[in-house]
Parts: C-alpha cells; sequence; structure tokens
C-alpha cells in the first residue's frame, strides 16, 4: 500500500483527494493535515465522509508517508517543499501553481499525462495542472502535436463553483452565483501561460496568441471549453488525429455527438467532440473540474509515478444529473 | 410626495425597498444611509440599479423625510429608535424583529395589514412582520378568526436564500446551498411567536401548538408553506372562510389549482390553496420573501400610513421564470 | 387607450407580454388568442397572473384592437399575417423571425429602437429582433457606426433556458439542464444574419465574420454576451463612440464594472461594460432574454409606434436575486 | 461473475443501476434491453457512459443471466414476470411498486435490508422499496422496533427531480422546476403504504397515522426527511436505540450535526440525525433517491441474494457537490 499524507487538508481539491483515496486498492491515508482543523475528524470538514472514515486531521504530517498532496492555495507550496516537513524520501504532487511553469519549476514535472506521460513515471515531483488549462489543452494538444496551431486560437471555457475554493465570497454567494452568469479575466487568465508552454513543448515554432474568455458557470461542478481555428484539414482528417493522439490514454474518449458539463461529472475522464464550420475547426471538451482538472488527475499521476495502472482507483460512477 | 429616507441601505431587504420606491409614484428618495458603503453610488451595492438613479448613501439620514425604513439586522433597531437620529416627525418601518412582539412593542404596530389594516392606518411606527410569518399567518388568519383552531397546527415551509441575509457563509455558498435541501430550528424557530400571537390575537382561546419545520430551499427568493390541522368543516365551507376574510384585501388571492413559488416571486401577492384529506384541512401559501415578506409589504404599510391606496407603487411584473 | 390584440398567447414570450402590458398605462388588453387555451383564464397557462386579471383566451382575434402582437413559433407570423384575420387598420410587432431579414421584410421594418429608432416611429409593422442578436447588436453598433469593424469578430454569449420556449423538450428537462452547459449551432447561430444587416447598414464597407459560439446556460431568464476583436483606438477613445451612441437611448447604459446577468433580469434595460486587453477591445452585453430581448422590446416598439414615451410601462423592478 | 440482465434499459434508474455495475467487481453486464433503443449504443441513452462500455442495447431479454433488474415504469412489472421472458432460474429485483404491498406480493420479498435482510438473503424475488418510503423508513424503523410510535407522526420530505422520471413534462421543465418548490398528493403519497407495513411488521400493534407531505426540490439527486413525534424517552435513549439498531448495517450512520442532502448524492449511504425539541423526538435523514432510494438498493439487494459482502461495488464516491 502506497502510504499517502495530505497538506491543506480542509479544501475542496484536498476533500475531493480523500473521496478518491479512501476507495483506491493501493493507497492508504496515514496523515491529513490541517492547522485549522487539527485534532477534528475529516468528516467535519468534508461532511460527506460521515460513515467512511474515522481519522483525524493531523497539525503536523507523519513521516511515514511515501507521497504527498499539497492541497494549499497558490504561492503557499513553494514555502512548505522549502521547509523540510516533507521526508526527502517522499515524492511529491503539487495541486498549486506554484511550480508549473518551466523557468520556476524546481525540478517539477508538469503533470499532465496525457502530454508528459513517460516523464511523469520517472519523476519524484509532479506540479499537477490547472483545471481550465487541463481542459483547454486537451482540446489543443493533438493539433499542436501535428503542427497545425499556425493561427489564432479562440476558447471560451465555463467553470463551476467549486473551481473558485471553498472560502465564502460575494461572487459565491448563492443569492448571486444561481442563475447567473458572467466572465472575468478574460483574455489574461493565468492559466494561458500553462497552455502556451505545453502547445510549444509539442509544436516548436508555435507563435500565436491563444485569445480565452473564462466564464463563470451557475454550477458546481465541471468544465466545458470550446476552442476553435481556422484549418485546412477535414474533419475526418482531424478526428484522425485525435483518436491516434488519445489511443492509448484511458481516459480521454471522442464523442460523436454534442457533449455537456453533466456527462463526466464525477470521474476522471475527459470527453472531446469535433464539428468544422465555416473552415474552423472547433474542439469542444469537457472534464470535472475537481476531478481530470484536479484531484483525480493528481491521483493519476501518483498511480503513473509508482508503476500503478493508470486508472486505479479512478474508475468512478458518474453522477449523470 | 412622501420623502422617503432607509437606515442600513446596503443590505437585500434595502435593495429590494429601493427597487420598489425607485417607481413609487407617490414616494421619492430622499436619504439612503449606509456607513459601509457611505459616499458611493447606490448601483455599487445594488448593480442591479446600474441606470435607474443617481443617488449616493449617505453617512447620516437626512432629517427632511416623511418616513424612515429601518433595514438594519435583527437587534439593532431599538438602539437607532431611541438614538434619536430620527426626526421625531418621522414614521418609521421598521424590517427587523425588535418590535415585533407585543411585550417589546414599544407602540410599534404590528404591520401585517391583513390582520390590523385599521390600526396600521392609525400607527406612527409599524414592526414590519417576518417572511416565513407572513407567508404562514396568511395559512392560518381565516381559520383562528373563525374560532377553528383547537388542535395542534403542523407547518412546513421553504424559504429562498435571500432570507438569510447578503453576508456570505458556509450555508449561503453556492456551492453548498445549490442542489441541496437542509432543515433548521425545527420546532423552536423564533417566528413562531409572532404567530402565535396573532391566532391570539384573533382566537382568544387559541391554545395549541404549532408545529413548524422551516427548510432551506436551492433558490434565492420565495416561501412556500404548508399548514394542516384537523377539521369537522367541508372544504367548501374553509374555503368560503377564506374568501370571506379576504375578500377586500387586494394582495391575497385563492387559488383552485395547487401552488408553486415561483408564481409569486418578484410581486407583493400572497396566494393560497385549500385541500382536505383525510379529515385534515391543508392550507398552501407562496409569497416573495422580499416583497410581501418584507420590502413589498414595508411599502403596503407606509401607504396605508399615508392615506393612500394599498396598492400603489405594488403592482409589479412577476419574474415568473 | 390602446387596444391590444395577442396571437399565440399562451407562449413564454406572450406570457412576458402580458405581464408588461398589464401595468402599461396606456394599453389595454382586449383579445388574446390560443386555439389550444381557448376559453380558459389566461392564468391556467401563466399561472404567475392568478388575481390579476381575469381575461379569457379568444379563439380568434377580436378586430376592435389598435395593435397585434404576433407570438407564434417561427415560420408561422407569414400565414398569418397573409390570412387577413388582422384589420387592416391594426399596427403589427412580430416576435418571430419572419420578417426580420431585408429581402424577406414585405415592409416590416426590424425593430432594434437603438438602431431603427426614427424608422419604427413611423412604422406599421415591425419585426421585433432575437433576444441574441439584440444582445450581441448592443455590444457592436457603436463601433460599427464609427466604422470601427475592420478585423473579424469573436462573439460568445450564454442564454437562459426560456429562450428554448415552454415545450417540454430533453434539453429543457431540468434533470439535465439544471448544473450543466452545452454549445449549440456554433458558428451558425441563425441570428448572425440580422447581426451583419445592421452592422452593414451603420458600416457599409462591413465585411468581416462574425464567429459566435452560443452556449446554453443553467438558468432561466438572460443573456450575456461577450464580443471583441482588434482595435488601435484607446479604451477611453471606445468609451467615448458607446457614450455618445447610446446617449439619448434611455434602456442602454455603460457599467464600469464587470456584469452579471442578474443585473437585469426582470427589466428592459441592457447594461454594456467595456475592457481592453491584449490590443483587444472587449464588450460585455446582457439583456433579459424574454425582455429586452423578446416582449419588452416589442412593448418599446409600439411605445414608439404610437407616439409615447419610449419607457412608458417599461420602468420595471429588477428581479436583482 | 453474476451475469446481470435489465428490462428497461433506457430510464433513470437504469441509468444508475449500470453505472453502479459497470464497477462491480463481481457482477457483469450480459443483456440490457430497450425496445425503444434496441441496436444502439448503452450511452446514446446515457451519454456519461460513453467512453466506459461498447454494449447494445438488446431488444429481447438474452437468456444467459442469473439476476434480471425490472426497471420499467409502475405497473409493467407484473405482466414481464407472468410472461415467461425472464428464465425460471434467474432472480429478480423490481424497482416497481408492483410488487411491494404484502397482499400483492407474489412471494417477492419487501428488498429493505435494514428491515429484512435475513429474508432478502433466502429471496429469489425481490421488489425493491420506493425511494421516499426508503428514506422515512430509515428514520421511523428503530422507534417501531422498539413499540414507542404510539402517537401519529408527521413527515416533510422533499425530493430531486430525478425522482420523476426523464419524460419531459410541464413540472420536469427546466424554466418551472428550477429555482422553485411546490408539494403534491400531501397526506396520500402511495409510498405510505409501504411504510405503515414496515412499521406494522415491527410493532404489530401500530395503528396511528403517518401525515406526509412530500415536496418537489429544485435539485436533481436526494431526498431529505424529516419525521417526528411525542415521545417520553431522552434524546440519549433514542439515539441508543438508533445506534443499536443500525450497528451491523453498513451503510447507514448516525450524524451529531444537522444534515443536508449533498452528503450522501452519489452514495448508497442512508445518514440519520436525530434531535429533541418540545417534547418531540425529530429524525431527519437523507439518501440518495436514486441510489440507496432506487438502482444502489438493488444492487444492495442483488449482493445478499448471491451471498455477496452487502457493500460489494457500493462504495462509491459521493459528490459532495
Amino acid at each position: 500500500m502506497i502510504k499517502v499524507g495530505v497538506i491543506g487538508g480542509a479544501g475542496y481539491t484536498a476533500g475531493e483527494l480523500l473521496r478518491i483515496l479512501l476507495h483506491h486498492p493501493k493507497a492508504e491515508l496515514k496523515s491529513v493535515v490541517s492547522r485549522s482543523h487539527s485534532g477534528e475528524f475529516l468528516y467535519k470538514a468534508h461532511p460527506d465522509l460521515n460513515g467512511d472514515i474515522d481519522l483525524k486531521f493531523d497539525a503536523e504530517l507523519n513521516q511515514d508517508v511515501d507521497v504527498v498532496f499539497l492541497c494549499m492555495g497558490h504561492g503557499n507550496s513553494r514555502g512548505i517543499v522549502e521547509s523540510g516537513v516533507i521526508p526527502e524520501s517522499a515524492k511529491i504532487v503539487d495541486l498549486s501553481t506554484d511550480f508549473r511553469h518551466k523557468e520556476s519549476s524546481n525540478g517539477f514535472v508538469y503533470g499532465l499525462p496525457e502530454l508528459n506521460r513517460e516523464d511523469i513515471k520517472e519523476a519524484d515531483k509532479i506540479a499537477n495542472p490547472g483545471c481550465f488549462a487541463t481542459c483547454i489543452q486537451l482540446t489543443l494538444l493533438p493539433l499542436a502535436d501535428a503542427g497545425l496551431i499556425n493561427q489564432d486560437v479562440h476558447v471560451t471555457a465555463i467553470t463551476g463553483s467549486t473551481g473558485a475554493g471553498q472560502n465564502p465570497t460575494a461572487t459565491t454567494h448563492f443569492s448571486w452565483r444561481s442563475h447567473n452568469a458572467s466572465i472575468y479575466k478574460p483574455l489574461t487568465h493565468r492559466h494561458l501561460k500553462e497552455i502556451k508552454e505545453s502547445l510549444t513543448q509539442l509544436q516548436d515554432d508555435f507563435s500565436n496568441q491563444v485569445h480565452f474568455i473564462p466564464m463563470r458557470g451557475a454550477f458546481t461542478r465541471g468544465i466545458l471549453a470550446v476552442s476553435y481555428l481556422p484549418t485546412d484539414k477535414s474533419l475526418e482528417e482531424v478526428q484522425d488525429l485525435f483518436e491516434a493522439y488519445y489511443a492509448d490514454h484511458p481516459f480521454v474518449h471522442l464523442s460523436d455527438e454534442p457533449l455537456d458539463v453533466k456527462q463526466i461529472v464525477g470521474t476522471n475522464k475527459g470527453l472531446l467532440h469535433l464539428q468544422k464550420e465555416n473552415g474552423q475547426i472547433l474542439i469542444t471538451g469537457v472534464i470535472d473540474n475537481l476531478v481530470k482538472g484536479a484531484s483525480g488527475q493528481a491521483v493519476q499521476n501518483m498511480n503513473l509515478i509508482f508503476g500503478l495502472d493508470e486508472t486505479e482507483g479512478l474508475t468512478l460512477k458518474s453522477t449523470a444529473f
């Protein structure tokens, strides 16, 4: 059994990680650290775990762990990593943005298995990708891999409220968020940097813009992203590229029908749908922001690092409704 | 024109009051006080007012007002009233719980027009009823008036999130409140006291229990309440009682179809539906918690105090969806 | 009083029209035709009208009307107009797509007051614009008017479920639509034709593409549209253009804060917000699809035709939550 | 491996059953019958299954099955059972109401494991309980078992929209159901009969009324039920009864905190919370209507029949948000 530690155990991504790891056949929760909840049962912070586990939050990380997941807010992981509280022998999967970019990665491998699976298998430290970044990259990687992104890409994506974390704020207030829609950080969202680095990794002459409009949706879980750009290829040619690219990636599937967010909520899947209209290739992708966009992908990375089947513990029942 | 002041102008009930008064043909917003927003345009706190009015929040109440609405949280109104910041000549409509109960009313009249219309017309100071209390009383007043509440009453009611105010908390977080349901303060909700006082006012031998289960609904506006108790009367007899009781009350209507919350959202209406099953008379009522349950009723009281038509400024378009 | 007839009175846009006209100080509902509901009270089809009006649906149009609103589905209005059931003397406002395009307008004026107000005042027959088309045009008209649309425009817009009408279908099923998001007719939505005709009307050298991704949102009312295109102008210059263009249009306002759908639900307003990022001017617009996007705009057109103040009966309380 | 057949495979409960069985370690989907979808892939009816399984719907039941789940609408199972299309050797789990009542059970055992586990283990044919009935019984069984239901019980319960099935209707329309609440069949819901039969089974002098107000909630999955009745016992005594009763039932847990629906969505758990107020014992229960209230419980019954661990394949990740 892989002995697992979690730091920052009271937040949304940690909660989802615990839900997944609880039923993972080859992992064992050893130490879940939360200073604010230290000494309390896990289900005090994550009430859906009531009846599932009797573990309590630790104040300090138990050192008898094989892997540590960092689930604190952005900007806090680097300090933890440097502080020495994590045993040298433990692998690290960081869910924050701190080590995602090449110039400041400090040896962390960017943990998108559909891009970097072989490197992940050899890695000790993983920078788990952002949720929007994951979904958008899934819609674009095969095109970059084929060297086909030679014009600007336009992306619209909508996300559920859990992406904004559990801290109650004006924009996560039910009375405001429900039956609403709004955009934020249009054309400047920080996930653009991750996305461009990955596209450049696959297509080294990539030099175009990615124009991205992020939208807040009136739902809790899931991301739908739509990317389009002009192409001379036929729809069939592009579909073939996508099928070939994802052939041996177990969580990504092509759909011949238009997609909706609900299809993947609760699962680690990414579904893609391709259309061609007016000379533009248009790729829709859907993922669960908390699973494939965060904690599920983190477990997928753990599986790869430890030589397990990539899908171990991740064949999850979808919510569907 | 009636010159209106509002104290506590940045909250939900104040916002709804402003929305109504903006279009009231015989009222004029003179001074909207909010210490936290002093000097800002009203639409900074109530962004839907953008384009509708250029008024700014005051730090202190302008004394040239005919009526003042108190929209602060419970427990704050009594201090304001005693502080002398409200001109002696001004009428007061308090939306808090501070003066609702007979033993501590300090001359405030309980402002439920369907119970106390004549007293309201003569009043200088109004204690505006609670939202649950308004809806539940509408389902029961005609029975009490006829002396028919001689056994325990059971009440279930569900409310929208705006009833909990605009402060972001764990139970108003979208990720939690959406697609959820929960109860709170079962059998002990403080509105029970208002309700029992009114029933006793109409039926002086009233001595039974009112068992009330308040529920939080996954919606923003509206209350649905269901009250039932045993009766020997036929459905028709009870319907006749209700029709007679509400005949000259312009906002309360009987429906011959089952009700839903959406029918009255955005309006000052109360709709009622009666059924008889297994010897029980069952009365469903729906109101908008922010309108008939708060700010609309406050304006209805203002209209009565100033001798206007009770419906002035309150013929509002329903939202319907 | 303007005597009003409505044909197709049981649908969503008709319901909203009735809600508005009920309280319009200078209009009187004379005849609401619905074959399916003939002889029933209006509130049987529109239960929120319970208590507001006692009118029943007609089987045939009463001929004593000054204006007739056509609220049937797309493709049905032309037949009605040609059938002679509408008195020759009556003005017509058609809410369908049947007469919106110049080549088949049959004398109908495209009823977007912010584009064609003077023509509308002289018109007998109005083709009321589409909901997406209205919102998107509001974000672009000042740019076209200034001749500034010289590159492709990219538009993302999300709409509430009432835009899909009241017929229950798989994609309007609550279990599917709630907590979901999806796109439809990407790059090919039929409102593009209206939009391009209007842009060409203002900027006769307009020849670029408008790329439009329509999204279904998990809410009932409202549209948010985001349009962007490259510009050399500064943000301030573009804001000046917008302010000048809409200066005497009472329902359109510029906001200096980012927008959300909720701000305008229930009203006939259009709010706009401008940003400039990475050389792109980005305009967000919000309207209520049933009001400014349909029935409110239809009444605005009626007001203009009959020489009333454009805002008569349209100063509506917003829902806000 | 247990070879599984499903009849009525395109509906909501069948979809949930497939989601569960897909990952069940000891069951294998052999034949999923749907006349309307015969020949199509399962994911055409259940799009969340895209990528998970390549099985197609059958027109007729494959006879090589060990157990058959009947997922058709109420009233259709009896005909199927009598028609002979199910092999004699196969066990049957019927999810409809057809065989739930003692006088017409035809040898079917009422499949509530928390009531009848030993009988279920010996059964060939199971009548799977109703969703409301399951949740309400969980709140009352220990009291009946202790002979403590000697006065009327009052129950309020709210359910998600999936309980109404996938057929689009006026009351499942998103534009109506969202942000709404309504009651239906108050005091007369047909699940009352199941509930009373079970209470009588445990407490043979049970002769009181159960007053039940069913409510439609603005959410898709889950039921919250609140039951209360007068009691002389202390809260601690009743908690002890509940703890003892459910001690060896793996899916039912007591919570010391108030409950919400979200805690159990996606799981087969039932959570219970007890309070005592004003002489009344008040029990809140939550389940997922599609899992513990339908298909999860059906699999739990299958596990018991085939001598598997009761939780096999049912340790499901909760949705939580």
